[in-house]
Parts: structure tokens; C-alpha cells; sequence
């Protein structure tokens, strides 16, 4: 039977969310073994929406997973639940048919993306980016809306990614601002290695007055360009929808 | 030279902010030893607002103490920052007058609480207490009012504090809601031990519709009441007021 598992994770402890030849501490390492265990010690893979990099969180990560033994969605959620440590948390459990691909089925994923502006926070350093600097959010919010729409991202991602596609596609993008934290939405067909965090990179730059918003030209680009990667624990996988 | 000493800090990896004779994995521990190398090897007392037990945080913590050397207040913050963790952070440093007292003369504190009523969160989990189920936040807005005046709080704090006057005044008291978040708030000229920890399991239990409010029966008790004491997690020390 196909399952598809829908999880949060503080991804602060884990060197990522995908599973290394001889690193175990990866969150898909973690969840492998706790399948493994209920399904009676065979192997058992996760198929996930995609990765996240070492420090980033998910809010709603979504997987899918084979399992043999006879078990309810509900119980398999609080057996998951039971064996996991307190950093993932499995909210839901569904049975799906067989054709069902949490990888190749995403129709869109919304990232999220959360920078202190204020004091250094030691309560949130390691889920928000402590940037402590003021930023024009005004200016932010404008070049932001230059993201939108099916582009050449090559000059807004790792240069790993060369070879792949790098058009994609962003429907939507903005900006919430609560007192002194900014959350960056950013919604799209699918994202490149190191997009979100090179795009609030760039707009980042932008708030500080480093430089102007030339996104346009930038996507005439075919490598990536001089652009601050930002933080890792400032990012969210915040929603994936099939 | 007397300095006040503003700061906050992650309670989670501490053993409070007390230091206790073999146990340096304290707040206060930590900060004295940083005042220790900074003030010539010399032996420095800090001498704090108030305590907060373990797993407690603090977004405006108090201090004050005395150093030899001459230094400015500007650069006693950056050494003090530079030698402490990432979860302690010096925020502001001033000079004061030798007549200064950082726990004799506190005029008001405030304390805040927060509570998770919707799906576990393990991105917050130590920062914030994961009840994950409903209140009747109305309710609980009704009540909390009756905590607000000068009270005997014997009922609402630890048996340990029986010998201490267990009259205090708070000034305000109230709730923010904000999606599944909310932010409880006391102010007041002074707390006992788990006192807020205890009227917010109060206020819980109500909003739990566990039981109904007879906060003003249970000031006339003399000592601590059955009732719940909410997790550490959720507290934070959010104001100190002279």
C-alpha cells in the first residue's frame, strides 16, 4: 500500500533533508529508519517533493512510501510519531494509489522565507536569519514582483544546476512585514538548487541599497551571478501542492 | 565602574539562570565567567532582575555589576558578546550610579506566555508550549482580568515561597490572539516562583472549560492550590521596568 505522508521539521540538527551514503542524520535517514522498523525490517524508501539543505525547515513536507503490513494511515502516523525524535513531526497520513509521485506529481511549492530586521534574537537564531539590519522594504517589495512569471533562473541558483532546466516558472511572490520580521512568499512550479535563498539574496541586497533591481537583464544570464546566498535557517518549505 | 546590563537569552540548553555551586551550565554562570576574563581574571558578581528556572527565556533580562577596569560600556557589550554563546546576547550596556540596584529597584516586571492550540510545532517546540487543542480564549480573557490588583498569591505559586509575603499587585493582565498563537501578558511589582507558570495553568485549565473561574475564592487560600503549572517553554521574562 502507498502512503502519502505530509511532515514538519526543524531541520536545525540534521545535515539536510536527504539521505547520505555514510551520514544517517538526515531527515529522509531518520524517517527510512523508523519504516524500516514498522515494516517489519525491510528496507523501506522515501520519496519526498524534493530536498532541503542542511538548516532549512519544513512546515509541509510531503512523501510517499511503500509499506507491506496491514496498517491504518492513523496508526502508521502515530507509529512514525512514536519512533521519531521531537524535531519531525508526521500531522498527516493518507492512502494513495499507486501511481501517486510526491516528486514528479508537485504542482506547486510555496517557500518561505524569514529575516529579522531588529535586535539579534537568541531565541530565534537558529529559525529566522538575523540580519539586524533595516531594510526599504518598499524597494524589496517592487523588484520582487520581477520574479514572477516563467524565466531563466540560471543566474539565481547554484551552478550545479547548469545542466539542468533552469526555466521555471514563479506565480506568486510577496512580502509580509510584522514589526520588525519580513516573510518572503515565494510560489512556484519547482525550484533550483540555492533559488529561494539566492533571490532573497539578491533582495536583500536590494533593501541595503547595495544595488539596483536589474532582474530582467539578470535572467539573460546563463551562470549564476555575484549574489549572496542567504542563510539557510531563515527558510521554510511551506507548502506542497499535487 | 557599575554597569546595567540588558540582555536575552535561549533557556533551553541552561539549568536556569542561577548558578548553582557545582553547576556552571547557568545563565549567570556563563555571563561571569565572561565578566571574569573581562575584569582581570577577578572574580564578578552579576546580580540579575530575578531568576527564571530552567528552560525559561528572556527577551529583557536586567543586571548589574561592578568592573575594575576601565572600559566603555560600548565595548564591555561587544566582549561580553563576543565571549558567550549564540544563545545569550548582551543588548544594551550603560553606566550607572553605585546606588543602582538591578533587583532592589525593579518597579515593574512583565512576563509573557505563549501556547500553541494548533498542530504541533517542532520548529517551536522550545520555544513556545505545544498544548496543540483548543481555548476558549474568551473565556480566559474573562478570568484573566481577576488576577489584575494586590493580591495574596499563596494559592498560585510554589509551596517554597509560604515564608515570603505572597502579596503582589499586578498591574495588567491580557491576551493577544494571533491565528493559533496566543500571547499572554503580566505585569505586576513582582512574581513568586512558578507563579505566572501557575495562573496561566489556571487560565488553561479554564480555557480547557476544566474548570470555572474562582480566582477570587483562591486568594483567600494559604497555600498553593491544584493546580497545573505550564510548561517551561512557553515563558519568557519580557520586560524589566526602574
Amino acid at each position: 500500500m502507498r502512503y502519502l505522508i505530509r511532515f514538519s521539521y526543524d531541520g536545525t540538527s540534521y545535515n539536510g533533508f536527504q539521505k547520505q551514503k555514510r551520514d544517517k542524520n538526515t531527515i529522509q535517514g531518520k524517517i527510512e529508519e523508523a519504516l524500516k522498523y514498522i515494516n517489519n525490517g525491510k528496507d523501506t524508501k522515501l520519496t519526498a517533493s524534493g530536498r532541503t539543505d542542511k538548516g532549512v525547515h519544513a512546515l509541509d513536507q510531503c512523501a510517499h512510501t511503500d509499506i507491506d503490513v496491514n496498517i491504518t494511515p492513523y496508526k502508521l502516523k502515530r507509529a512514525l510519531n512514536s519512533l521519531l525524535e521531537a524535531d519531525i513531526h508526521i500531522f498527516s497520513v493518507e492512502e494513495v494509489d499507486n501511481e501517486f509521485h510526491a516528486r514528479y506529481m508537485v504542482k506547486k511549492k510555496t517557500y518561505m522565507y524569514r529575516i529579522n530586521m531588529g535586535e539579534y534574537n537568541p531565541i530565534e537564531r537558529n529559525i529566522s536569519y538575523q540580519l539586524c539590519r533595516e531594510l526599504d522594504v518598499d524597494k524589496m517589495n517592487k523588484a520582487i514582483k520581477d520574479f514572477i512569471g516563467k524565466h531563466d533562473f540560471s543566474a539565481f541558483c547554484s551552478n550545479e544546476d547548469k545542466k539542468e532546466d533552469c526555466i521555471k516558472e514563479i506565480y506568486d511572490a510577496y512580502i509580509k512585514k510584522d514589526n520588525n520580521t519580513l516573510y518572503i512568499y515565494f510560489t512556484g512550479n519547482g525550484f533550483l538548487k540555492y533559488m529561494v535563498r539566492t533571490m532573497v539574496g539578491y533582495l536583500i541586497e536590494i533593501g541595503l541599497n547595495k544595488r539596483d533591481n536589474d532582474i530582467k537583464e539578470r535572467f539573460k544570464e546563463t551562470k549564476r551571478s555575484k549574489i549572496r546566498t542567504a542563510n539557510p535557517e531563515g527558510l521554510y518549505l511551506y507548502k506542497v501542492e499535487y
